[in-house]
This record gives structure tokens, C-alpha cells and sequence, in this order.
């Protein structure tokens, strides 16, 4: 799954370890540092892990528009960043982040508030399995 | 992005909606429901999201394997599913769990315990931009 990445700014060790999908990126989640919402999910190049390593500000790459996206630049919804991790795989990042206002374009306030596909589960009572 | 899926028994109003990607398979975020740890990313196509839907146990498709995934089906450390939603793109699941034991293959309680890039970073009082 791992294609090679663009030239970048990005530490070569973090490029080293990081793997890509076919299309040379990694999803990267976004979460309120604070209340553990899950904001958004988006995707990140090398440098625009990198840009979001150094400027304080969550960069995406958008694939729609094929160009880098500074969340907040057009909306002003920023997302200041707290921290950065990895997970285990090297190929997916989670970002905590203090977000200004809405983090969807919707207006809501994450991205997943509108199309909940199930609810109130109880799953863990029983032992339901296929 | 969008590609044919595979058939399976997802609810057909919803498999209309879901945008795929290259291979046929949408992230999918587990999030701790009480807590709002984000667990690990995972991938599903139309079957495993069903799958995930109904039976209660969150299901995933194993690109490296090549095979439906029932989460803890080998290390006991089930995900036992509370709420589904989709995005506002309809191309990224979160699915909030109860969590049984380390959702992480090490070991660790989350797969973005171990491998943090960044931390602490006091971004948002300064304007840092770039």
C-alpha cells in the first residue's frame, strides 16, 4: 500500500516509518483535545503532516481540489493543534486539535452529527454474533 | 473515489450513498463510547459495515489479509458496537464501542498510544501560521 511520497520538508525519519496508501497518503483523523469528539476525518501528504507538525495548523491535502488546505483559511473554523501521534501501523494519524466553531462544512459541529446509521446499541449485553 | 462494491446485505439506501474508495472500502474510526478515546482505524466495504450494523460486533475488511475481520475473534479483545454514523461525505464510518481489554495488537490500550509526533504543543495562543 505504500507509494513514494512527494519531496517534503517532513522529518526523514517520520517519512521512513510512515506508510501510504496508493495515492501517497494517510487518513488523518481530527479530535476536540478536550472532549474527545471526533471532528473529521481528512487526509495528509508528507508535507502536509509536516505542515502540521510546524505551523500549529491542521493542513490537509484535499483530494477533490488536489491542492493543500489549511482548515479555517476560507471558514476561519481553525484547528489549532495540541498534539500529534501515529498508531501502530504507521499509516494513520490522529490529530487533537482545539477547533474553532463548526469543524463541517455543514455547519455542524463534526462532521458525523448528520447521518447516524445506528443508535443506543446494546450490543454488549447479549452476546450477539454471526 | 468511488468504485462498485462488492455485493453484500448492506441496506441499499445506504450503499447508495457510500462513497468508496479505489478498493472499494471506507475508514472506519472506533472511538471508546464513554470515554472518547479513539481506539484504531480500521477499513470496511459494504459487507463489513453491515456486518457491523447487525450483529452487534465491529467487522472490518484486513487489507493485508485479504478477509472479513471480526475484531477480538482471535485476541478476546472484542468491540462491542453502540452507534454507527457516516460522515457528512458518506466516505468515512465512526463506529463508537465498548472496547474489551487493548484495542491495539501490542498490547496498548489505543493504536496512537506509542508512536506520538507531538505533544503539548500551545498552538493556539500565538498565531503561528505559514
Amino acid at each position: 500500500m505504500t507509494s513514494t511520497p512527494l519531496p517534503s520538508s517532513l522529518d526523514p525519519e517520520i517519512a521512513a516509518r510512515l506508510k501510504r496508501s496508493a495515492d501517497g497518503l494517510v487518513p488523518a483523523i481530527a479530535q476536540q483535545y478536550d472532549t474527545g469528539e471526533v471532528l473529521m476525518l481528512g487526509w495528509m501528504d508528507d508535507e502536509a503532516l509536516h505542515r502540521t507538525l510546524t505551523t500549529g495548523r491542521c493542513t490537509y491535502w484535499s483530494r477533490s481540489r488536489g491542492e493543500y488546505w489549511v482548515k479555517g483559511d476560507t471558514s476561519g473554523h481553525v484547528q489549532w493543534v495540541k498534539s500529534v501521534a501515529l498508531d501502530c501501523d504507521a499509516d494513520t494519524v490522529l490529530v487533537k486539535v482545539d477547533q474553532v466553531g463548526a469543524a463541517c462544512h455543514t455547519g455542524a459541529r463534526t462532521c458525523f452529527d448528520a447521518d447516524v446509521l445506528l443508535k443506543n446499541a446494546d450490543s454488549g449485553v447479549s452476546s450477539v454474533d454471526q
